[in-house]
């Protein structure tokens, strides 16, 4: 048996911290099949050399894996013919529905919040995401419009996954996150899609235990930076959950240590939630552990639980002991230091 | 002369901090044309007696007027057909096409950041805000979508209108918020926009002394919790406005301290950024400083900066001295309380 693992380091700093989960992946021996990986490309280099940012043959490799690890994408910046995001393609396409996002307090600086422990579910399919945009040219100038779609079915999947993820977690507390005041139609769907899940013949009493709240989007942000500790689990729409994880972030210390994974029915796809980093790629100071972290997060999906304890152990002892750390968090050392005090834990 | 000022306490403390907004308003003097008052209705309240949450007459009234103060809305729990919100009814009836929101620290608080001096200037008239919405019924259950519209029209007087704000402040730094990496469209139309008017023929150089920035709106997010120093003046379309803005106030104390004012080319009106708050509803211990502020930012933009001014350094004299303050700054006081030490500082 083995593990077939793609690596789409893609741009930037993707192309330094990818490497460095594939060197956890392979040190940590036999609590996981043995790891065979699979290199592809995507991103905005590979656009510019082939004219797709997300070539077919990478589309195709992924079906064969059993899961994946996608460093981060550049962004052209400007509007670019043909260019479109291959991060948002391959959620699509490999239907990637759930973007789980796990944000908890490690106290690596003085400023941090303590009490952070939450998981943002972010639907990773649909609303302002399918990219269906017009513009027109009218006697006033030009108009532009875009569909934001949302669909009952992917609204209970999205449920689903939170309510499977709050009943693995002590509190058990499931917060939708939605603009139905505004938004009646698309968000009430979201919100009323949810709040039935519980009730449905299928679901049998599963999930009596889980607790049921919301929020309003915009009282959601004020809420989480000043009393981060009310949330557990939350659902939410794409756009929203892409807002609210990296707000969420920012109360821990670094987007450099926050871990996703995209993940389907069948696959998945470990992603650090943070950007390419332009401004510091090539310098070899990128933090590794959101990536690392995202390799843990994949195992978990996977059905490795105990491969992923590894890492995440490991991680956390680096973190708490202060004395390994990238400058995002104070520190002064590398990405490689970092990576080596990890392997070392593990 | 005089000022013919409509009030619209609309729900909950709404009916608490505009009646205090009033008594400043009165108490400023010779400052400003005597203020002459026009109570009005709208909201949850007196949709539940009518059956509609802006009544024609408000909107008529409200022609009359110079300008308003508006205090919260209450929004039911579920979806019921024919309420819909009245302040963005308000907005769009009255094209208040520019919601601007000055947040700046005072300190109150030991957690909060003592470096934010900034202005959200958010779109106020269309994005998902023009509430068109369908819903549909497929094999796989139910679709619903949502439009969001963003034009060069809009776009550019919501840019102009960032661009004077920052000609009057120190730092002169306009950022434009987007997501123009997915909604290459819409928001690329939005950037473009903005980036554009510097350049237009009728502008004439004048804004050359303003530094155009722009930031991915989950990342602006992020840094505005972690560096909001960074940040001079944000413009925005409308739901990322309204995000932004629950966010900056999150980091200077309280949503009970962020005035806004909604403005157009004849008309303002004047807008706590807080909601109605149900849970300290009747309580008298609403913070009246967002409204009170609200109406020296209305009369700002009335042409009255000496009685703005008057107004702001007296509440900022009550917040600095930190004796008379509600709960939500940490203090014991009551709104009555709070009003009264702004009277005396006047
Ligand atoms: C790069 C961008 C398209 C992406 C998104 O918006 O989903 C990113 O912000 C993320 O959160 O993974
Ligand atoms: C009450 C609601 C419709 C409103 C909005 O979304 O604009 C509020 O959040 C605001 O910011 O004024």
């Amino acid at each position: 048996q083995s593990l077939k693992i793609g690596l789409i380091p893609a741009d930037g700093i993707g192309k330094e911290v990818i490497p460095a989960a594939k060197k956890v992946l392979e040190a940590i021996g036999s609590d996981i099949p043995k790891p065979e990986f699979v290199p592809l490309l995507a991103g905005w280099e590979v656009f510019m050399h082939s004219g797709t940012a997300l070539p077919e043959e990478t589309v195709q490799a992924l079906k064969e894996c059993d899961g994946a690890l996608f460093g981060a994408v550049s962004s052209p910046s400007r509007r670019v013919t043909g260019y479109s995001s291959p991060i948002v393609a391959l959620r699509k396409e490999l239907d990637l529905y759930a973007n789980v996002r796990p944000v908890v307090s490690v106290a690596a600086n003085p400023g941090d919040k303590p009490d952070v422990d939450l998981v943002v579910v972010r639907e990773n399919t649909e609303c302002l995401y399918v990219k269906q945009e017009q513009m027109i040219t009218t006697d006033n100038g030009r108009e532009a419009r875009a569909t934001r779609l949302i669909t009952e079915r992917a609204s209970r999947r999205i449920g689903k996954m939170a309510f499977e993820i709050a009943l693995g977690r002590p509190r058990k507390q499931v917060t939708i996150i939605h603009k139905s005041n505004v938004l009646s139609v698309t968000d009430g769907l979201f919100r009323e899609t949810i709040r039935a899940i519980p009730n449905l013949p299928e679901v049998n009493g599963r999930y009596d235990s889980v607790k049921i709240e919301e929020q309003i989007v915009d009282s959601a942000v004020y809420r989480l930076f000043r009393e981060p500790q009310i949330y557990d689990v939350m659902v939410a729409p794409n756009l929203y959950g892409d807002i609210l994880s990296d707000a969420a972030a920012a109360l821990v210390g670094s987007l450099g240590l926050v871990p996703s994974v995209n993940a389907g029915d069948k696959f998945v796809m470990g992603e650090p939630v943070h950007g390419s980093a332009p401004d510091i790629e090539g310098k070899g100071i990128a933090n590794p552990l959101a990536a690392i972290r995202s390799s843990a997060l994949m195992l978990r999906f996977l059905g490795y639980p105990a491969g992923a304890d590894r890492i995440d152990l490991a991680v956390d002892q680096v973190i708490r002991e202060g004395e390994v750390l990238t400058p995002d968090l104070g520190g002064k050392s590398s990405t490689q230091d970092v990576l080596d005090a990890v392997l070392k834990k593990l």
